[in-house]
């Protein structure tokens, strides 16, 4: 794949030099997205933010990302009803809606309509995350944000990452396309930690080897958990089980807090999570007492998910070598408390 | 009427002479519509999109048109019921809105009340739309488009047009007022296919033959569209029936295709329609087999929206002739796919 | 409080010298709020707009001012379902968002929410109403537009200010704290006039006292308006009633026309409403014959709410001193009909 004019639909697109190419430039976005500097590279261009489907935080970290390379967004939120409605096909709107813009975010709630409308829309389309099926830009700043958080310490690249990825590894779509990705580099160690039911499936494991990594699968997490750089822990996908009552037999499983992480983490693990985490009593994924943790990067990941967005638009529009040019220092308050 | 400072509130503001000079406007904006430059003479203006009714595709192609200038753009979807609940005025919801913007596209499902907004405001209203009353930028595309269309096939002006309108001619609001546009001009033919039940209202045909024009009409669509310029079909106004099954009565009676198209028409016919088109196959009043076909002007139509928007942005706010001075090129790709 | 980064909560945080210098400030922003210039100072900047509870107007006034200081908007409105049905705590949603802007503006059903976002925000967060508690903004307009307006009629300061409230002065959260911020002044003359079951909260009465102003309490209209510079009217907050049917009771109680102005003000009295006003028969509380009288300044405090909110930008994010020299004359129209 070549980024310029292209669509990002699936992560299965990326080969490992698109990867790499892609946090390259997300590496240059930091003085931008930490406002040191201030960039006007898309200043005229306009992003359409589509989202058919509600999702704040997605929605604002491109339009975020779009703002902070000097573009303009025009948005939408909620079923487009109306047109749809009066029978539309998903063609039409495709085909009206790129008239308005130079790329297109689109959300929706079907899995398979964000290619179909790419396959009408004139102009490049990303995916921002279409029901069940991809969300590639979560699954790129995960890896990002791994890639970061190890550079930290003192490791460069993925290749030798050993990772453990906790709770419902069936449902969850973020941890099958971070599986995904992982096969596109050597030597991956990767600690499957669920109940017997919601297990990672089959031909995602299958992957994984094929790839020559190891995987090891447990029902037990805090005796998983001690051999690990990265301990990725996810949410019960409560909307995809057949009740409340069913995901609540799988809710607050795996409980991770400050005692379990100081007894059985080696010291510097690192702990991601794709967010929202659950933070009610019942479920608690994430204890709260991590909030103090400095190895607690979940904040950083959504801080990640900025600087991978903007690389995405550079690249795809192709100002990625120009975005240095057009810039120059903030003259605003910015200290942020961290 | 001049139109600097102008609300656009109705199409019977318009005479020859203003139609023509947004017209000459509108041409003047392709090459920022089509991204081989980008001005910035609006910099610094805030556009008031007030969508008290959703209408995706009309919001988002005025807010981009002000974007395209340099503006900024701030929204409003969805009826204001706070304020209204609490018993205020259109008058004071007008007072206090207008002093937040420069411009004011306000779209009501209330018939007459965007005149009503624009008599209390402070800044110039565009008509976005007021229930079954106006839409005044659309008669304006749809006549634009005719203009273009006809040029790009060798003839200038639309003097001699011939067009056929086929559909809901009764309830159709479009077809209306872009009727009400062709008695500006001369030598107008104009064929109205419909079923006896939705012909056009009377007091239309007879301004159209008060001006001059020749006016036929038939409820058969095949004998009826092989002498025309334009066939501009339109959708059942399923929403102004006393009940759905009764709008199910005339839904399909006319459908077009690529099959009809090549035994009927003229080569070179233009095909319009106001979009959204009905494509379900109970309706399919224009076939999906027509997508291909060069002379399928519905997505041009949508995109003429623009241009004539920024028209109408740039004379209402007197810069017009300062576009290009603002102006550069663009530096990020735009290659569009059509 | 030093503004520079700091929250913006409470009217409680401001001392005299703050809403000089705020005054100030914004005094001086009224060439670009009336479009005689434009600004560029916070180029780049972005605003995180987040109204989990509507409110038109406040956003779009607050979206206004950071457009006019040549920043972004990201906007959320409505309540954010997905992210707090699934169990998310305040202090994630706040640790994420302001990885977004520069700085929030936040509106929230719940009293106290907004204070708890602050503690969890990275960037600089403004109240835009939490509830039943605070709407600091509001306040601040209010007492400015009380400055201005004196100033106008020859008067410098607010010190020596004769004002009437009249109506809801119990549930009104905008007359408490026009009253907490008038404590801040001397020899300030307060009428207060309300149904004894609607009469302001003894405590604000007693800070009035203690700070040394004058307080005096009625439950007749007429008689009371007659010796004041300012009438502020205000709307029964027929929300905060146990029934639509116990408010009813107490609307229309007071109601403010020309005539009753003619006969019972000094000339030149100001009339202020927090807006909207209810133009309902049954509540009527400022009639319409008022809107040709000079003195009615309801629209003019929606402006200055532009001015206030601008100022509050410009001070925390430190620009103040630089708004000039980031400006040029502007090159649109711009004649408000007033």
């Amino acid at each position: 794949m070549k980024f310029t004019g292209s669509h990002i639909l699936s992560i299965t697109q990326f080969e490992r030099e698109q990867i790499e190419q892609l946090f390259a430039v997300a590496d240059r976005m930091e003085p931008y997205a930490h406002r040191e500097r201030v960039t006007r590279v898309l200043d005229g261009a306009i992003l359409g933010n589509m989202f058919f489907e509600p999702s704040t935080r997605t929605r604002v970290s491109f339009g975020c990302a779009f703002n902070l390379l000097g573009g303009e967004v025009r948005e939408t939120t909620g079923f487009e009803s109306s047109a749809l409605a009066k029978g539309e096909s998903l063609y039409d709107t495709a085909r009206v809606l790129s008239g308005y813009s130079d790329v297109i975010v689109m959300r929706h709630p079907t899995s398979g309509s964000v290619a179909e409308f790419a396959r009408a829309s004139r102009v490049p389309v990303i995916n921002g995350g279409d029901g069940s099926n991809e969300h590639p830009s979560q699954a790129l700043l995960d890896l990002y944000t791994i890639q970061k958080e190890l550079r930290h310490k003192g490791r460069e690249g993925i290749d030798g990452l050993r990772i453990a990825l906790i709770g419902d590894l069936k449902y969850g779509r973020t941890v099958h396309s971070l599986c995904k990705l992982l096969c596109l580099f050597n030597n991956i160690s990767v600690t499957l930690i669920a109940p017997d039911e919601l297990r990672m499936p089959g031909d995602i494991v299958e992957s994984l080897r094929a790839a020559g990594n190891t995987v090891v699968e447990s029902d037990a997490m805090e005796a998983s958990i001690s051999n690990v750089d990265i301990a990725y822990s996810t949410r019960i996908q409560e909307e995809r089980f057949a009740s409340k009552e069913e995901a609540n037999l799988y809710r607050g499983r795996y409980r991770l807090n400050q005692t379990i992480y100081t007894r059985y983490c080696e010291p510097n693990t690192v702990i991601m999570h794709p967010l929202p985490r659950d933070s009610r009593a019942e479920a608690n994924e994430l204890d709260n007492d991590l909030n103090e943790n400095p190895n607690l990067a979940i904040f950083r990941q959504a801080d990640n998910g900025v600087l991978v967005r903007m690389a995405l638009f550079a690249l795809i529009l192709d100002v990625a070598d120009q975005v240095d040019r057009h810039a120059r220092d903030v003259n605003w308050y910015t200290e942020r408390r961290f």
